[in-house]
């Protein structure tokens, strides 16, 4: 097990009616900027639960914050929340949200281009303290350091992350999974999952509490699944999907053992170029680096097929094969295609992702081995 | 699943070579008090390299915490941490040590007798910060809000517990594990065995990620305890062994789910009134908890045999009592007896703890239907 640091001081409010307990959450006396999304909140209640809640506080509002939230509409954000000396953030959705609200905490506190903290060019050493109610379980967002931001104007999209921006609270209500559309639990399933893979499928780091906890949360998602898709109004399965999602990405999975992180590099650009839904790119990628980098990967992918998959027969190779395409019937059995072409997109977009990663000199896994011809292989596996 | 709130921002720095991270850790200028047992540190290496780490700071010494800390010994540095006006506490030790700081802590905060914490007759509303350096992973203490304390005078054993007296920040080396005697690893092991379960065997709350996590823990602690107790060298097996230890009473399992913990407060007396080692009074009660509250536990002890033992033929009854034999198999292999003769205790000791449990009132168990006649039988069952 390699040495670690970890910490995670946000505080879960888990449950049933958990908006109301919003004033002893935040300070007393805080300005408040409310931010949220395309207006869902507006349909499902949560919004005006939150403005009742809200009551006794000074509170402004920021809607519009579009999935892969962008950096153009979030600068508009900062520029209102400074002019209205705003100092707390209240995220009302889903990660995107709360992604592009943790931008707007640490970009409120620098005076230079805050896309140069995208660049990785500035540190974050101040942020606006931000709290959170959860409306769509998938990226732990609502319980991590990390955000990812995209610029409308290059197509490009990068991660930050910072101890500041961890949100104070977070409210995590299950019955918002009531009226979330089903290609949005999907994807949440499916974001869930690959977040685990990516923390979990590189080598054997003996990590024991880790690797049970790793599959502890896959194999959760894949009993949960099924259940919380047929049953979109039973309150046990959203909490189990819900739970499983925050703790998929807080950190704790990822203490001590290497990280890959290879799906979601590639799964960004096919965003950036195409729109495709975050989940849905990961859907696509993750096959292809198990096939791709099995021999690297073999130790674990032999682990995660017998632990997860209860695969025990055949050779290593036949199981390996046999734990990819459980994890691809599993994705599609969700109602997410796999492929590329399910999403009318071919070669040029590879020879483009290829290019970009080529220009930028990424070489991506959890050993520094996977290079862009390697990423070519991996694309062209989901042809 | 239960509503629940949870939040732990203790600081975990683990691995090798972190003690000399600590003038990173302690504010600057702060007034340290060390706090430990009974010097093994002096000989592990552990105090030498903390002295030398804290050189520039004001620090004092309180020496001789004993096992099963005591409210006599724990005013002593009360008075002595006033006095010398100590502004930071550094425990360097096992539970014992840490839960000792902890009252510690928060009795320098109160003007009456601390001992009416214990009592739960005054709430903690400030307490000292702490800090720690684990040397024995068994008790969770590092990490989680609670303490034991025991008073010399009338033999009685209290818990409490507060957000305020959770360490700053907790060193864990796995290799403090090299110099530890096996029965305090055995005990370790089984102490934070009996964490889990006291967490999990309950009844079933629809906390998938919660009972899979749990049985994570039970399987790590499975896996772990032969090899290290064989391999008391081996830095993976100590590392494992610790961290799950550390993740057995965190708060993480217990989020939104029945808690039992009537083992404990058995053991507890029999700690209070025959010194027993804290490990081995669970591993005495809890196979007689098991089978004693077989009916109100069955669901979950089925899981239990299944998941954690491969139990899977057989009568419900004969897979819980195969569950039970393997459970107590488990516990003797590291060399902790389980029956009250093996400790030289009789039926004159299950005569008085029924009849304090009587005077007291106490009635035990996640549904508190284990009245004192039925610890009588659970008793009974382990003479």
């Amino acid at each position: 097990m390699n040495n670690f640091i970890y910490q995670n001081p946000v505080k879960i409010v888990f449950g049933k009616g958990q908006i109301e307990s919003l004033p002893a959450l935040i300070p007393a006396g805080a300005k408040i900027m409310l931010t949220y999304g395309g207006g869902s909140i507006k349909k499902n209640g949560v919004y005006d639960r939150t403005i009742k809640a809200l009551n006794d506080f000074d509170a402004i509002e920021f809607g519009g914050i579009e999935p892969n939230p962008s950096y153009e509409t979030l600068m508009r954000a900062v520029q209102l929340a400074k002019s209205e000396k705003v100092n707390f953030l209240l995220a009302v959705g889903g990660g995107s949200v709360i992604d592009g609200t943790k931008f707007i905490a640490a970009a409120m506190k620098v005076e230079v281009d805050p896309w140069e903290i995208l660049l990785g060019k500035i540190p974050v050493t101040e942020a606006v303290p931000i709290g959170t109610i959860l409306t769509l379980p998938a990226t732990g967002s609502e319980m991590n350091a990390g955000a990812v931001i995209s610029k409308q104007a290059t197509h490009e999209k990068y991660a930050f992350g910072s101890p500041l921006v961890m949100p104070q609270f977070s409210i995590l209500e299950p019955e918002v999974c009531f009226s979330l559309p089903t290609r949005q639990i999907a994807n949440g399933i499916v974001d869930s999952f690959v977040h685990v893979m990516e923390q979990y499928l590189t080598y054997p780091a003996n990590a024991m509490v880790q690797d049970y906890y790793s599959e502890s949360l896959l194999k959760t998602l894949i009993e949960v699944a099924p259940k919380v898709l047929a049953h979109p109004l039973n309150y046990d399965y959203c909490a189990n999907y819900m739970w499983a999602a925050t703790m998929a990405l807080n950190g704790l999975i990822a203490v001590g053992v290497p990280q890959d992180w290879t799906t979601h590099m590639i799964g960004h650009e096919l965003t950036a170029l195409h729109g495709v839904d975050h989940a849905q790119t990961l859907a696509i990628v993750l096959p292809g680096v198990m096939d791709v980098k099995r021999d690297e990967k073999r130790d674990k992918l032999e682990q995660y097929a017998y632990r997860v998959w209860n695969i025990a027969s055949g050779t290593s190779d036949e199981r390996i094969n046999e734990a990819i395409n459980r994890t691809v019937a599993f994705f599609e059995s969700t109602g997410i295609k796999t492929k590329l072409p399910d999403y009318r997109i071919g070669t040029e977009t590879i020879d483009t992702i290829v290019q970009r990663f080529i220009l930028r000199g990424t070489v991506l896994g959890e050993k520094r081995t996977t290079t862009p011809d390697q990423v070519r292989l991996i694309l062209e596996n989901r042809l």
